[in-house]
């Protein structure tokens, strides 16, 4: 039951889209660049709004790194400017006309670009999300209704009130953006149900919040956000290519979702891969959750070499059984699920029982072996012999993004500008009538 | 609850899906040439099945023309198997690689064409559709489990017989097709929750179904099917142009969805055309529901012109005044609903409020009135100077259709094999790592 504060936001924001949908492409960026002035000029009310939320998340117990994404400063509010510009820059997605042609009745048909309309956007504690989305939504022409943490509440609205001035400086339309006040969570089942209102929901969250809005909306949602993310070597690997990769995929930055979870190595190189593997990973103090196979091999057992060398002094090798659940598992954190495997056939079969289709990769210097998995893997994004960190829309050149889909609707990895619209055929007659 | 035959079908859906998600073309035409000689040859048992269909239709006391909805015959196969032919013709999308650039790290970064991997398509009496689904999931790579109407059970388990003894022939993982037996309502209800069995609901039917879906499917569904299509007739209109689309887009075949509802004609030229529709239309017996004005103008009223003709010798026009419900009415049926209107903003704003986003269409000579409905209008598909009768698939030169889409996402309009299918980004590297 769509209600109160959500009706009426929602009419504006339809009000607003209808309008937002065809404007120029210079008012969208004179807006943009508005909002990045805000973020360079008005720092101090910003600062003292973020400030209050930091000192109610301190009182609330809140984590330091729950706190540490809370944080605004000076420094990060230069840096979310700087990604607006970065925004403006981009080429305007809107009013492409595409597979255009004439048929042999005359009638010239193709298609046009055009918004989506208004989108409803949830997500959690970081406040920089209200102005990226915001810049998104608006370059693309889309109408915004945003529903932050209520952790994040304060920053978040004075920084919704830098968009509002912003665009309403630039000539956009009332309603354009608009931030939803109640901490009510009942309101996000509302948002969920707002046919006729919001178009799509984009949550932006951990799996719980993914599921729910799967579960309860009534309007398209695009899910994601959950990466079990494999890495496969293959027996014809480049062990010091593999070697870096797997580092850089694990530890570069753990906590996010194209980080890699399990580690699949071919039993022809596991002697010789593993022990290099745990010698990288030992210095960031990676947790190796290994499979019986792994786990021998890293503990010098039968099926270790002659050659294989063990840690070195000082060097300390967090080894520990794998349980059944440490496979499939999304770990966010410095650890990894590992298991030797006897072919491709069966690295194939374990990302499939147990990936989310998010990133998966094989490091191979085969190339069928590399044209296979590219073929027969099915997940957002397939790589050979590199990071699955990749996945990302600035990573791709799309600039910037709103969300990584692992659904396979509408858009799928990265979701930039052209992910937040959708297109309308147009078609140019003379009088034409079908036979 | 997704339980017993949906359980078992999923599944065994999903295990097709894999495999069929990268065979070969070669093989998937192989299955529909033997699909189309199958509906050449085996007339008989496909006929005898249908008779009993009919029987039971008749002793039910379906309507003459639901009756011509069940009714197969020779004439009708052969038109399937042409159809089947046509598919075999068209590109198969999957495998296309797009979008394929080299970043400046060197990584090879795209996008690659993919099947959706499972469709539930519910459907209603049409024997001939378990036919063209069939043949559009199997060449885009998708398996489908087909949930037709009970009306027609025993014409679609033969259809289906006949796709699967097709499909095993060419090669095709077995599972590919499958025909839901059960006919209890409550197995939609479990196809639209069956995540991770099920990608993707395509309804095909009335709003009563469409709506069901959307109301209770966690799965994404394609909806669309309701089409409230208005033609305006400009000030700057080409009237003979005019009368011949009106007349077309109406009468052509009204029972379809992308059939004209609403005549909005420009005050300035309402005297002049509204007579030449009502002459076009009274040969047709085609119902007018006119607003007070066109009323006024269609009788000779005061709003008519000296020179506007009434109905000649023997000439009958249906006229009635229109209730508002006349208007955003999908009338299905030789009906339409006429309104006088002021502007072109008048028309703009009647079509965002009565429209449903199926197709909409301009009719003018002026190309600033055009540019504009272009692009102010926001539909499936936007006509200038054409009938709204060609929002189809094999019109728009797509070969043939699954459905017409009105929502936003994934797909819009017509959807054939393309709209079918989804991608992956594909990534190719030689051992880079994120900075």
């Amino acid at each position: 039951m769509v209600q109160g504060e959500l009706i009426v936001k929602g009419q504006r924001a339809k009000t607003a889209a209808r309008r937002l949908a065809f404007i120029s492409t210079a008012i969208k960026n004179e807006a943009l660049l508005e909002i990045a002035r805000g973020l360079e000029h008005d720092q101090a009310a910003i600062l003292a709004a973020n400030a209050l939320d930091l000192a109610a998340g301190r009182e609330a117990g809140l984590s330091e790194a729950m706190l540490d994404r809370l944080l605004l400063n000076p420094k990060r509010l230069a840096g979310m400017a700087a990604d607006v510009r970065s925004v403006v820059i981009l080429p305007d997605p809107v009013g492409e006309t595409f597979e255009m042609r004439t048929l042999a009745n005359g009638l010239q048909v193709g298609k046009k670009r055009v918004p989506v309309g208004v989108l409803g956007v949830i997500y959690e504690s970081r406040p920089n999300v209200t102005i990226d989305i915001s810049t998104l939504c608006l370059k693309s022409g889309n109408a915004v209704i945003l529903r932050g943490g209520k952790e994040a509440r304060h920053s978040n609205l004075a920084l919704a009130d830098l968009v509002i001035r912003a665009c309403n400086a630039a000539g956009i339309p009332e309603g354009a953006v608009q931030l939803v006040e109640s901490s009510d969570r009942a309101l996000i089942g509302e948002m969920l149900r707002a046919n006729g209102l919001i178009d799509m929901i984009i949550p932006r969250g951990g799996a719980d919040l993914h599921h729910y809005c799967i579960e309860n909306a009534s309007i398209p949602v695009i899910t994601g956000g959950i990466g079990v993310c494999h890495i496969y070597i293959d027996r014809e690997v480049d062990l010091e290519k593999a070697a870096n990769i797997i580092y850089n995929a694990k530890v570069q930055r753990p906590s996010v979702c194209n980080a890699m979870d399990t580690l699949l190595v071919h039993r022809d190189v596991a002697a010789r891969f593993l022990p290099m593997a745990a010698g990288r990973w030992a210095s960031a103090v990676v947790e190796m959750r290994c499979d019986p196979r792994s786990l021998d091999i890293l503990q010098g057992g039968a099926g270790s070499e002659p050659h294989t060398p063990g840690p070195t002094a000082g060097e300390h090798w967090k080894i520990r059984p794998a349980s059944e659940e440490d496979f499939g598992k999304e770990f966010l954190s410095l650890v990894a699920s590992i298991r030797v495997v006897d072919s491709m056939d069966e690295a194939l079969d374990h990302i499939y029982r147990y990936g989310t289709q998010h990133s998966e990769a094989i490091l191979t210097e085969d190339y069928h072996a590399a044209m296979r998995f590219l073929n027969e893997v099915d997940a957002s994004a397939v790589f050979v012999n590199a990071s699955t960190r990749f996945n990302d829309g600035g990573q791709f050149g799309l600039g910037a993004e709103v969300a990584i889909s692992t659904q396979k609707l509408h858009a799928r990895g990265p979701m930039g500008l052209k992910e937040l619209t959708t297109y309308k055929w147009i078609v140019l007659g003379d009088g034409q009538v079908r036979p």
